[in-house]
């Protein structure tokens, strides 16, 4: 498919797409990128990438795909140095969870033809790092690309045809509706497993015995609650206006219900949780409820 | 263990204790009693009950343990009339996932030494009905019971002995202690799950599109949201209290997290996010990760 890619951070995703192109051929080089010494010689140890370059001129200056997999606040800025430093012809993509601001700042550091495709790979574990890389990960899950007017079609393709070869469904959506989208479904989700975890342990500070009892419900929030901090922060901070629209509306239905509580309308109460087992039981008939990721 | 056992309202939980008495050979007759007469068939048919019986007199004079797994809000109404129907010496208890208010009431309803113990097996699923019913839901969960200085010993010694014999770990609460927790690791967690599947839900109508990407986070909450409606309602109202304070410590901690979002406040977020991934680390070295119901 290509002669040489570069992968800039070779963590969880990072590392499970580099042993994808290995493990399928897609590549006959693989540079890993990064700024851990120590991560980057784990990944050369486990024969993840084929070398391992800190210099980022170095790195990038001859692959024909480079793939920003780092943090996804650091993605804004590495933008800039990407377009200025990769060979003409190359093509240049990112893993992020959110791409709005990463499509703003693309359009103005890749003129067009833009050949900078916005991409997310709707996979994940809630562990990290290059040790809990697989090359399955994408397999079944949904890559997200978001495409612009003035993307390359010839980028875009060549984007499209990596990860349908990691085994994902590439959907295309533009950007600000996929941070709306991930906002409601992803983003919120996330950090109200964050408020609830942290509800239960300020509650067991003052109070104690409540994590000897911990039943069922709680313990699915804390493993979504377990995912990367720093993660999960940028995610927040980026896709500020939409997570707070969405917390706003959450807000609401849940003041909503405690109404019902406080006032004893049963009746209310059980038509609210009516519907959001209906929810469920469309998810299922749809086939959505497959496995996916972060 | 004993000759005969009541078991009144045959459903997941009510039927699957009835499936355990009948595997391990707790009793040498089970009657199941309950409003449905369908349901009640269906328990004969399936050979969990040996007989079943509609009138509550009839139903339970014989037993020398009446289990009442009947949904909760309806204990609190079954106990006067159990309490009158029992022959003397027999033993009564229940499977109520809210014990404060049973116990209240058992209290005005059994005379000292009350013979009426308070349970509450911390197992379940999210289907519901005799169908979905099974021998080793008990198996390596919690079973809390809540004596008070009242309960006679004999008889907290057979409710004991039955669960022990279903596999589940015998554990003694004070029953408003037992609501305090409840409500804030398991009754809390489920209210949250059924406004954030809403929030989802109330925004698909408004923008489309959500659901036909419905990533990581989101698929576990639709599944605690699919629990039964009328169970949760009554949970929630017989818990009310605790519940009202549960919501407003997680509103407040919900509120701090939008405020640092809001306000771009990146190390405050990530730090509370540590905060809640050490909890899971905590309850994973803990071994408390282990799979319970609801």
């Amino acid at each position: 498919m290509m002669e040489t890619i570069a992968i800039v951070g070779v963590g969880l995703i990072g590392g499970s797409l580099a042993r994808c192109v290995r493990e399928r051929g897609l590549a006959s080089r693989i540079i890993g990128l990064g700024r851990g010494t120590e991560n980057l010689r784990k990944a050369v140890e486990l024969g993840v990438v084929d070398t391992a370059e800190t210099d980022f001129a170095r790195g990038i200056g001859d692959a024909d795909l480079v793939v920003l997999a780092t943090p996804v606040r650091s993605l804004v800025g590495l933008l800039g140095r990407t377009a200025a430093l990769v060979r003409p012809g190359a093509v240049v993509t990112d893993v992020g969870s959110v791409k709005g601001p990463i499509l703003r700042e693309a359009a103005e550091r890749f003129p067009a033809p833009c050949r900078f495709v916005g991409g997310h790979p709707v996979a994940g574990t809630e562990h990290s790092g290059v040790e809990a890389s697989f090359a399955a990960l994408f397999e079944n899950r949904r890559c997200i690309l978001t495409p612009t007017a003035d993307t390359d079609p010839e980028a875009l393709q060549l984007v499209s045809a990596l990860w349908r070869a990691a085994g994902s469904e590439v959907v295309f959506l533009d950007a600000d509706l996929h941070d709306r989208i991930m906002g409601f479904v992803s983003h919120l989700p996330h950090l109200i497993a964050y408020a609830l975890v942290n509800t239960v342990r300020d509650s067991e500070e003052r109070q104690g015995n409540l994590l000897d009892f911990t039943a069922g419900g709680f313990r699915d929030f804390t493993r979504i609650a377990s995912s990367l901090p720093e993660m999960w922060r940028d995610i927040c901070l980026l896709n500020r206006e939409v997570l707070l629209e969405a917390i706003g509306s959450f807000s609401r239905t849940l003041a909503a219900l405690r109404d019902r509580i406080a006032s004893g309308d049963g009746t209310a109460l059980e038509e609210s949780f009516r519907l959001a087992r209906d929810l469920r039981g469309r998810l299922l008939e749809a086939g959505i409820d497959k496995p996916a990721g972060v």
